[in-house]
C-alpha cells in the first residue's frame, strides 16, 4: 500500500522544478528500471511488483531495499497508462564535463522541445555508441519522465549536458567539423562522412537557429525521393548518424 | 458554435467501429487539413477558425463549404491537446489494389500496433517516394486519428492495404526479393541494396512473426556501434530505407 506522502512525492517529480529541488527523478517500467539497476545511479526508492521482483536478479545481488506494490497503485503513482513491473526514484548525477574533439562524433541539439523526440534521440545515440549529447538550454529536460521512458534505458549510458549553444560552439577548436542538418545542405549520399566533430540537429518546426547556423562548417541533408515536406527530427537523426558510421 | 450532434459524431470517429460504419475519419490541425484540401479525398465536414480560413487559398479556390469554429470548441471536439486551425471529416477511400513487383520497393508491416509508429512510417515512406504499404491485419488502423496526425499529411499520398501477410507474401513471384529487418540479419552497410522488392518490418517488441519470416529471401540488420538493445521501429525503417535509396 502506497502512503499518501509517497504518492505526493512521486507526483511532484513529474514537474521539473520539484525534480531539481529534490535532485531526483522517476524511472518507470520493466525495461527502464532493469537498466537503472545495472547502472551507477543511486536509487532513493524502489517500488516493485512481486512478478518483477521474482524476475530481477539485481535486487537480490545488490541487496537493494524495495517496497512491494500492486499494479493498481503503480499505475496510479506513475505517468504510464499501465505499469505492471516497477517504479524507481533515482538521484540525479552531475553531468560529466565534456569537450567535443576530433576523436569522436558528438551530437548537439538546438531547441528540441518534445520529450519523446529527445528520449528517442538519446536511444539512437546510444545505438551508434555516442556517449555525449550537448543540448541548448531550451531543449526538453533530460529528467522528464517522458524523456527517460523514450530512451528505453539508454539514459543510463548517455551523458547529456545543457549549454548556451552558440557560445559553446564558438569556443571549440577551429579545425573541428561542425555539421548541421538543413533542407539546404549537401546530400549525405554524395559525401563520405567520418564520425568526428559535432552534428547539430535543430528544432522540430524551425530547424537550426541562425545564431547556431552561423557557427557551423557544413550543412548536410537527407535526400528526398518523394513528397513528404520533412522528416521527424528523431528519424532524421537516426538516418544521418547511420550515414556517419557506414564508412568506418 | 458546435452542435451537440456534430460533437457526438466527431467523438464517435475516434473509434474504429464507428469510422468504418460511417466510412469517415478525422483530420486535425493546420498541416494535415491543408494537405487534405490539396488531395482527392472527399470532405464531408470542414470546421475552421477565422485565422485558418484567412490563410487557406484552397477553401476559396474550391468553393468548399465550411463552418467557422473557435479554438475552444475545436480543441473540445478533436483529439489534439490544442488545435487553433481546423478539423475535417473526410470520407474513406477504397484502398487501391496493389501487387509488389521488381520495378519498385514496397514496404510491408507485420503487426505494427502503435498508431504513432504507423503514422511516422507512412511519413518516412512518403519521403522516400514509396506509394504503397502492405499491413498485416493486426497493424494499427490507418484511419486512427493518431496515425493520420503522425503522417503530417503523408496519408494523402501513400496507399495502405491490409492483408493476411504470410498468404500475401507466398503468392508473390519467386524472383522478387523479400527483405526482413532482424537483429540476426546481414549488415546493411556491407550490402549494396537496390530499391526493388518488399521490405518487411516487424512488431515493436517481438519483431517479424515466424510464419512471415519463413517467406523471406534475406534478413538484414542495422549494425550497432553502442549498447542500446534495439531501435524504435519507425527509426529503423527510416535508416533501412535510406540504405536502399543511397545506391541509385
Amino acid at each position: 500500500m502506497l502512503s499518501k506522502a509517497a504518492l505526493k512525492y512521486i507526483n511532484s517529480l513529474q514537474v521539473k522544478k520539484y525534480r531539481h529541488l529534490h535532485q531526483a527523478f522517476l524511472v518507470e517500467g520493466a525495461k527502464s528500471v532493469k537498466e537503472l539497476l545495472l547502472s551507477d545511479y543511486t536509487i532513493e526508492k524502489l517500488f516493485v511488483t512481486e512478478e518483477f521482483l521474482g524476475k530481477s536478479t539485481e535486487i537480490k545481488a545488490k541487496s537493494l531495499t524495495y517496497e512491494l506494490i500492486d499494479e493498481k497503485d503503480l499505475t496510479r503513482a506513475g505517468t504510464f497508462s499501465t505499469n505492471n513491473a516497477a517504479l524507481a526514484i533515482a538521484k540525479m548525477k552531475a553531468p560529466a564535463f565534456f569537450a567535443p574533439d576530433l576523436s569522436t562524433l558528438t551530437l548537439a541539439l538546438d531547441d528540441i522541445r518534445d520529450p519523446g523526440n529527445l528520449g528517442t534521440i538519446i536511444r539512437i545515440a546510444d545505438w551508434y555508441g555516442l556517449q555525449h549529447i550537448i543540448c541548448s538550454e531550451t531543449c526538453a529536460d533530460f529528467y522528464n519522465p517522458k524523456v527517460i521512458a523514450a530512451t528505453m534505458g539508454s539514459f543510463t549510458r548517455v551523458n547529456v549536458v545543457y549549454v548556451t549553444l552558440p557560445e559553446f560552439l564558438k569556443k571549440l577548436p577551429a579545425d573541428l567539423p561542425l555539421y548541421g542538418a538543413s533542407l539546404h545542405g549537401q546530400n549525405i549520399h554524395r559525401l563520405t562522412l567520418q564520425p568526428t566533430g559535432v552534428l547539430i540537429m535543430g528544432n522540430e518546426a524551425h530547424g537550426i537557429r541562425p545564431e547556431v547556423e552561423s557557427c557551423l562548417t557544413q550543412l548536410i541533408k537527407i535526400p528526398r525521393f518523394g513528397k513528404a515536406e520533412s522528416l521527424n527530427v528523431a528519424n532524421a537523426t537516426g538516418i544521418i548518424l547511420d550515414n556517419f558510421f557506414r564508412n568506418g
